[in-house]
């Protein structure tokens, strides 16, 4: 676990903060990061009775399927192709800044509405990764979902499929249905990062009660970390979703505001469990703290138990030792005594229990 | 208690946040949790003049129930159909997404409305166990309300009985008074709650000054835990009796709402107790802390003190314990000295005696 | 102080949060405390010229009295009598709930209003124990005012002196102003607690800086808890006398509003203290716990030092009483040296006071 | 310096809370402190082309100059005669409420508006004692600045001298121009006091950074103690200097408007530097705290190393002190060993050393 | 390191609440501090299809500019010279408040909107040195930006290259736009203090895992004080965005309200990173401290257990060093054993071993 746990950890941070080009650079200059997956391009589109799904290369071919289906969502995979993205931005219609904060993954969520679109974007999480985030991004036009993510793979295969199968509301329903859908999965992508680390607080609780440990205050810290970097990535989703559910235009239509709120639920449920679990973990730090401090006070008790037993025994031991010349019949008349030697025992057995008996009476040993 | 306490642990980790469903699931989906009791649906509805009580099987049967009684309570317990839930749900014209809340058990406390109806969610704790929460849900409409309970057993027995007693307002005025009567007893039902935590926290500060002991540690822990859990749940009901009150409706009757204000009171009270509860067992820990640290000091300085003691007196017993030809004059003359080892003793005695005394006029002993 | 303090403590905690009749109990039930005082019930009634002072017994006399004068204050004591409340309540058409919550003295400060008078409730703190906080309801109607208090003894001798004189504004405003004089009266109540707090945390501080000792940190833990007591009693004042003076109706004259606007900043002011002494409280505790920590330091290094300084000399008398046989040239020589002892104990000293000087000299002793 | 900050603490203390009156005194009362300075009245009074200064002591002359001047500065320093600051406020029409505040020195910073005049109250610091501060409270009528302060002694000498010299906008703007400059020389005041704390804030931090003290803990505890007092005062000025700027009358000038925006600015920009400050006191204690606990851990470990290489040697010299009889071969055939005493000493030099060696391997030497 | 770090901390800490002239001094007096560098004068004009640059000397020169371009920027750099500042001021009309601001460099940014014109100011920081900040200030009038800066050297090399170059938007759209980009380019050099912070955060994590030492508390000291410096100055850019960006006059196009809507998208993202890394820090400094005091633990518990072992062995050797006469049978018989010797040191070593076994056993060593 180390390795992989150090590499995760030293990638999480990396993250944090990269910035955006050159300061002073021509602002709405959309560059690619050279490091991003390749850009597919696939079309999904429905009208009443009709299913349309392909991969798109050339990017003129989409005005056609926008003219034909009532109901397109273009699902744009890997930032790396710039180019692909500026055009398709042009021949939507969209805002250079908007394109501009699609390839710079480290956005806060947010919505912003603009004449005849609204921009969105969102964030979702690896199950078993905090440290590997990745920014989805969306527009949000009349009859039209434009959907931006990172990396191949998403917790989107099951809507595709009902798509597929024109099965349900997805079916019938409009783009911003759609929309609500795309954002739900999203939103109920945090409830197994929760549940995972619900549990690593529950284990380390449990840990921490049978025996506190060094790699107990390792692990509290990194779950800290970790419980601030999904904080920090819902938070913004509070005010996007309301942002959303309150817009009045014509791109929401008024029976989807009632999706809307119920993501809006999710979105409070999941904050409020991050918080909580920031507060568990502080109680959990300080309880472990406690337990740790507990436990070393009474390792040095009983061995300054130990020590403090033994050292006036020797002070008796050392006081016989003495080679005051016996002579004289003041000096050290026991050594000459002949139960000296059993006297002198019994005198260092009784120290020795009367202490040890002390001790424990006053609940020390 | 070691044993029952930590079952109650577990259980009230392992629920703090399940998630519901596969992200990406059609919403609006009624999937009941396979360990939920069986549905067992219950109605009992009045007419000025008339009550009638009965449980129902067949869900059909409510229609008529419905036409004939002005104010018509259904209670349905246990989650385990969703079939039946689903089949009220069309008989009643109720919203997928609010059933699918209902069958989910892990919402806070919200009061959505719809068309024609209310749909509120509500927590009811166990006054002994504070892990073992239910989720209440209720819809109400124009001459009925809907209550959904996860298991068998409530505090609503007395209301039972009044209604069919036919005695109080709760016989003359509308089911949006029977909806607050329900939603009191559930506010009520925090008062225990809080009572018996607010005993255990006097008993460990009490205990605490007595003798601070490392299980207390513990339960200050499990307390905090407890309190986070209450607040956790009795947050939300704020917002949500405050929309009821101010929502402007034919569902509320104008006389009603001073009832509902007076609940909205309630759970204000129950909100301040938790916090100054959170508080206290802040300002316990540091006590408890303070208080261990300073008895485990109090050990330390005695055990170091008596150490500090006999070392000078062992070193002064070994240096007339050295072995120095006494032949030459210079070489340990006391030795030889008719009064050496009282001498000794002596000095022995005055340095022991010295230092204990100095300690003690510090006020270190 | 002791045994008092402790029943004072326990009297505290067991009055945090009494919860009111059994969850489900018809709302409106008004039901007296056992416990209660005995209810007495007098007026004090003026119109321009007139004044008139009794004590009543039949509650149907007090019609008479209202019809008569302009400016009535009905002051009931105790809340021992269900009925005779109920029998007002009835009288001067008051709502069900407001006479539950007089009754049921757990209620924060608030106001309410109703069709044709206000519903007040207060809170009191008695000097010298915080434990001891007393509920005062009040109603306001258009020419009365109805006063309930838990127990004989109050603040306001000196304002029913001052209507038997007819003495000032109180004489001749009506009876918006007189709520105004018997609020204002119990929020300068306040200030000698916070004076006393004040006093107590003072006292702490010099004694901490003196001399950090054991009981201190008691002290502050309870002082804390004092602090939190009225805190939670004052703070919801601040939106009741908010909500009086900014209510807009016939029952509070355009020229009372300055006066309530006046009590409202002596709220602030009493809030302001509270916060600012639970802060320096806060520092007093991390002050102690390291004044206390500082002192332990001082005396275990001390005390580590004196063991520091003998080990190394005992380490030197335990060479030389070894036993070898000094036949040899090579085994032990000093011994049989002249000046072996004389050069031994020098030794020793120089080691002894090398050792305290080079301690000192770091500035350890 | 320990004399004269203990009687400066002790002045803080006693001020922070101290209560008007008798909790139901009459409202309105005008009661002097008995020792406060003795009342004197200064009149500044300015008119296109002319000015005119004069100590009144017949308040019936103040009449007349109001009749004449268009901005008039009415002076009062000292609160020691009640009587001519109620024969004041009778001449100008003012509250009795906003009087008793004026007497009442412990106002928070405060805007009341009455029906033709506002009422101000600030407050004011001694540069070099925070326990000292000064309320110092304004009238602002049509053409009058009323201002009244606890003692002799302010930061308006400058200003004076401006009006004196009819020079700048001083003389030519109306009172309300002249308000907002005897503010801002208030709120300037603040930052010499600011500049202070920072000093000692900064002074602290080297001196900690160089070697952490005992008394450096009680420096950091009175700067926090200093920084809440300044907080206190300054944080009300806020919210006053907001209403004046908002206030929408005749009283204040819209050219004004713009001048009491830049005051507002300088309040936010103190209490930022004081929020800012408490901060960094708390980090300086943590750092404190730290630097404490570690200079201590590093003596006690150094001593603890001490003790740990003489006690074994210890050992090895009281073997060789055992007295079994070296007439068996098996009983300690090494004292008679020809190089047993210098076998010995280098098996005793061996383990010192190597201990020594090993501990400083570790670092922990 | 150090000398330059100490001489930075010592800057940083004079900077930080250096306050404006005397109590009561007239406002809107421009006084330059005597330490600032030469102003200098430079203009960068453009109409459509011509570009115009130029340092100016003679102020009344810029007249004739401002008549001829549609765009100009004037640029001042260094705020030594008084004169030439108040001479720009009259010549454009500026308020005297808003110039005594622009020479005061200690303001928190913020947006002034004034009848014509609106007064911005921002604060910029040195990369590599948080305590070297500058405070930047803007005019925005109709056709012009006049931009003031503390000393030569910014960000903004970039967008003066393309004026010159009349490249892009900035050479079309008006001041509004040349305003944002400025801006834009000031938050966006937050980003690279962000970083070079965050790398600083994660490399002490590292270190701190390694190993706990005292001057890594130092250096979350000095983090903790930079991150406060850093967020004291971004936090007011977020109102002061805003601001411009809801501000509604002839200023401010309307295609330009986006642009300033992304700017404070990245105020946010950059106040949301302060935030995140005082948490880190606060957590870090938990974590170092509970493992100095985890090292220090084991430190101790060593050397203790070294100790005990010995002080039981030392006892025993003691006990045979006495010189009780062996003539008495019952006088230490083993001293005449013949096995004694190795009797005794079998003894020692069972002992030895035994209490280094336990120990072992319990984990403590």
């Amino acid at each position: 676990m180390n390795k992989t746990n150090d590499r995760t950890n030293r990638n999480r941070k990396r993250k944090r903060s990269r910035h955006r080009g050159v300061p002073g650079a021509a602002p709405g200059t959309v560059v690619s990061d050279p490091n991003s997956a390749k850009t597919v391009i696939r079309v999904l589109a429905t009208s009443p009775g009709t299913f349309f799904e392909q991969e798109i290369t050339d990017i003129s071919d989409l005005s056609e399927v926008l003219a034909r289906y009532t109901s397109v969502w273009i699902e744009v995979t890997g930032l790396g192709s710039a180019d692909k993205i500026v055009q398709l931005g042009e021949l939507l219609g969209l805002h250079s800044l908007a394109l501009e904060d699609v390839v710079n993954v480290h956005q806060r969520a947010k919505m912003d509405a603009f004449q005849d679109y609204l921009f969105v974007v969102a964030r979702m999480f690896d199950t078993f990764d905090t440290s590997n985030s990745e920014q989805i991004s969306f527009f949000l036009k009349k009859n039209l979902v434009l959907s931006f993510q990172e990396r191949p793979g998403d917790c989107w295969e099951n809507i595709r499929q009902r798509l597929r199968m024109r099965h349900g509301k997805i079916a019938t329903l409009g783009p911003d249905y759609l929309l609500y859908v795309l954002l739900d999965a999203i939103i109920d992508s945090y409830f197994p990062v929760m549940d995972r680390l619900s549990d690593e607080v529950d284990a380390l609780e449990d840990q921490i009660t049978a025996k506190a440990q060094t790699k107990q205050m390792h692990q509290v810290h990194q779950l800290r970390g970790q419980l601030l970097d999904v904080r920090r990535a819902i938070r913004p989703h509070r005010e996007m979703i309301s942002a959303i559910s309150h817009h009045e235009s014509h791109l929401i239509e008024p029976e989807t505001h009632v999706y809307f709120r119920d993501c809006y639920d999710h979105v409070i449920q999941v904050i409020d469990s991050v918080d909580t679990y920031r507060e568990l973990t502080s109680d959990l730090r300080d309880y472990y703290l406690s337990m740790v401090s507990n436990s070393m006070n009474e390792v040095m008790k009983l061995l300054t138990i130990i020590s403090t037993i033994f050292i006036p025994l020797s002070f008796v031991a050392g006081v016989y030792g003495m080679n005051f010349d016996t002579e004289s019949p003041w000096n050290m008349p026991e050594l000459k005594w002949q139960y000296g030697y059993p006297f002198a025992l019994t005198v260092m057995g009784i120290i020795g229990f009367g202490l040890a008996w002390s001790f424990r009476r006053r609940g020390w040993l």
